[in-house]
């Protein structure tokens, strides 16, 4: 039953004044539940408690971390089809996308247990002593890496489980030993709740301390703020919008002991084709891009907002046969009317910019909350004069730029933002041709694509998700796969530290059987 | 011979009117060389080099960095004589530590050209596709890490060698592949000079890009603020005060587009001392303490500025053994008036403090810019209350506080910053007793030491030197050791990609032997 309360660790607790509904776009209604924000004091208690459980659970064993997830994963799918009608009521996404999400999500909490059961993650590192050393002894030193503390992860509007309550952020941190404290995003705070019931039955089904975990509603900024600002918190997690992204960054960055913050933001994830390929697949390409825009009906963090092409009769063509194709496909329902509000907001400023040409647009009406796809077109030259085009419009919209020349398309290319994604499409043949191009591209993002679309983020070791700001707020880690736990974790070396002191990953004998850097040399397991 | 102009690239060049003098601390008197500091015209330039070189040594194979990393460490040790004299008179530091520190900075040189040679360090992970999946396809994924872009390093006045021109800092981001501009700093700018010939001397040599390395005279802030708020800088490493290093933190973060920055900044070093230790070997501990208190005239990252233990007739019978040891010693010369002067101000500020008493401090007559040492002593409860008393006294300076029990000692670590190191003096079999205080210390500090002093910071790869705010300003990241090249890149993931586009570290067949992550098993070089 969702009650509308805070978790402040294991405890329901509601002691506030302020409240929020959230909002079911497809129906067009409020939720029933009323959710009540939490106060400055519950804020407070969530961090206290976080900071105590830190003390016990930055110790837990990986094996018992790895239960832990295994059981929030058991018991996120225990929670059955309560589960998936609230994630549907509150997001208007139809079930099969409701499924496929809480497998990922369900799928990211194993593997990250699979992580730490293994435990060659922590990067152990032993340089032996050399008491005989002239001119001076070399001491024994040992390192390997430690959690940072509490870490507030944000939840994200656009994927209520993979990226939210025990979405990747939580998962990556609860595995490497942070408690986590999450700002549940309010247009799906049924659904976080649920979830967050999940998590604090698998903590006490696994004996993990009170604080581990808390869950935090709120409709206003207040919540967030007060949490990246408290002395307690050593790192933050979120993924949404610049603005919201980059006012989180700046109070972290701004306090006594700034902190870390991992925020996964804004990108137009531009797509090349090029002349071969428009030629002689140009068809193709238009409905698999068209496709590829209108997916969840743009809401992904990887949709295509641009296309970059030199003019020709090809890509007038493709153009053409992009419009057709776009307008063939059934607007859907977003997630939320403030999402539709921005969207249409964001649209109305492209559109408005001089130079810009609507090539297909949805005339009929259309339900409440659902979002009308559009393509556009601009000249190269345009677009580079006017940096109001280069900025994301979140949804349904793509704009194909038509550039004289390889030169003017390189220029395009240098002058965008950090991206998440760059997609080249290309005969294989032509693509020798256009190095310049590609390196371009590969210098504005953190993954490059070949003859694909960049939505669907693959979870596995080798994804990079993340990017050159404003893609993310540090492009030296990734918001995917397992690797995502480095964001949360940093070294800590010990010195001539006694034998029985040391961690289990550091001892002589290696008794997890890990892999390890030793004298300069990769030991593989025993 | 030293020319004081700025190295933009290969070209000397001094257009500025702003002009400074290094100052021999030893002698008392100006150097001769007259420095000119960079113009903002030459900034732009070196930036604008170093984003050109970048197109061409972001690709440059690990071999040939390699080469280039070893023929620096050649061409340093190849201005002989004349480095060595011109390191000495601009710190006043005998030719054993000039000698021993040129050995350190070539030896750093060589351990990344190593690094680079040998190549896993690039992480590469691989997953590879699987096409008939169902209900989607995978993907093939293949991940490494890709230097960030042109690094700006700021020189350190206390290791005029190992953290400045060519030191840690440098190393690592010419080994990532990232062209370095250097701010030179102005108590050595003629030791930067010549240590950036030898750069310069090897980057012709080894066919490197002119702009892979620059070198900017400056005595007053612009030089350095002009460097890290230019668009085309991607990273910045430093290593000073915490002054300084916050304000460049907060400039960077305040870029529009945001910029990491690693300061490794100021320590106190807490030095903890358990009873039976005291007992059983407190006149070796205030000897060995002295000598670790004065070593470099207390110029140290590293340099203990307080000692924390229980009251005792024991710890009263150390402090006297460690002040009487102290004044034994012959106090040496600082860096440079400012170094001294900074040092006399800072001293005053503590001994001010009330409930602060001296124990030791030297009453004779000393050189100009020798530093006194001093050894002080104050009540738990009154560090506790005054904040002031947790502030670094840069030099010569330790305190040692008086606690009541284990639980106000383990109060006072908790009311501690973050901090570089932290010790514990004890005998083996007490040390289960004081498990509180062990834990309390690990969460504040990078590196804890076991029956040792904090001074003397081995290179090696299980080195952390870095730490919690404000040791330095990213505690996941070491500032020594090869690992500190992971400040310097970012992970980048090409999905799909044709092989024969694909980096050598990423190819089916592994032409470099490297170690891999292979669908998430690791696979030792061939």
């Amino acid at each position: 039953m969702i009650t509308g309360k805070n978790y402040i660790g294991n405890t329901l607790a509601g002691k506030g004044i302020k409240t929020f509904k959230t909002f079911n776009p497809q129906s067009n209604k409020e939720n029933k539940t009323v959710f009540i924000e939490a106060t400055v004091e519950e804020i407070n208690e969530a961090v206290e408690l976080a900071l105590l459980a830190f003390k016990k659970y930055s110790k837990v064993s990986g094996a018992e971390k790895a239960a832990f997830l295994d059981t929030i994963a058991d018991e996120i799918l225990n929670l059955g089809e309560e589960l998936i009608q609230t994630y549907c009521s509150e997001t208007g996404l139809p079930e099969g996308r409701a499924n496929g999400e809480r497998g990922r999500m369900v799928g990211q909490l194993r593997s990250f247990a699979e992580l730490v059961k293994e435990g060659s993650w922590v990067e152990a590192t032993i340089d032996t002593a050399q008491p005989d050393r002239k001119p001076l002894p070399k001491s024994d030193l040992r390192k390997m890496m430690i959690p940072l503390g509490p870490v507030v992860v944000f939840g994200a509007s656009n994927f209520a489980f993979a990226f939210s309550t025990a979405g990747g952020d939580t998962a990556a941190a609860l595995a490497a030993g942070c408690p986590v404290i999450v700002k549940s995003h309010p247009m799906h705070s049924g659904t976080g709740e649920l979830v967050s019931s999940a998590i604090i039955k698998a903590a006490e089904k696994t004996g993990m301390p009170n604080g581990v975990f808390s869950n935090l509603n709120g409709s206003s900024t207040d919540v967030g703020v007060n949490l990246v600002k408290h002395p307690g918190v050593k790192a933050v997690g979120f993924t949404g919008s610049i603005n919201g992204g980059r006012a989180l960054f700046d109070i972290a960055s701004q306090r006594k002991e700034p902190i870390p913050v991992f925020a996964e933001m804004g990108s137009v994830n531009p797509v090349v084709i090029l002349p071969e390929a428009l030629k002689s697949n140009g068809s193709y390409w238009a409905k698999t891009y068209a496709g590829s825009v209108t997916l969840g009906a743009g809401q992904f963090c990887t949709n295509p907002g641009l296309l970059l092409g030199m003019k020709s009769d090809a890509l007038t063509d493709f153009i053409n046969k992009l419009s057709k194709e776009i307008i063939k496909i059934e607007p859907s329902v977003m997630l939320h009317p403030n999402i539709v509000g921005a969207y249409e907001k964001n649209k109305k400023r492209a559109l408005s910019q001089s130079g810009l040409t609507v090539t297909a647009t949805i005339d009929i009406d259309v339900k409440p909350n659902y979002g009308k796809q559009v393509i556009t077109t601009v000249e190269g030259k345009t677009f580079l004069e006017n940096t109001t085009l280069h900025q994301e419009v979140f949804g349904p919209f793509s704009m194909v730029v038509q550039c004289e020349d390889v030169k003017q398309l390189e220029n395009v290319i240098l002058a965008l933002e950090g991206q998440l994604t760059g997609t080249v499409i290309s005969n294989t043949e032509e693509l020798s041709n256009y190095s310049v191009i590609i390196d371009a591209l590969q210098n504005r993002v953190g993954r490059v694509i070949f003859n694909g679309v960049p939505t669907g983020v693959e979870v596995c070791p080798a994804m990079q998700h993340g990017g050159p700001y404003p893609a993310s707020t540090d492009s030296r880690f990734t918001a995917v796969g397992v690797h995502s736990i480095k964001r949360w974790v940093r070294p800590f070396s010990y010195q001539d530290w006694p034998q029985e002191l040391l961690p289990q990953e550091l001892k002589d004998e290696n008794p997890l059987g890990i892999l390890r850097e030793v004298n300069g040399k990769l030991e593989l397991k025993k």
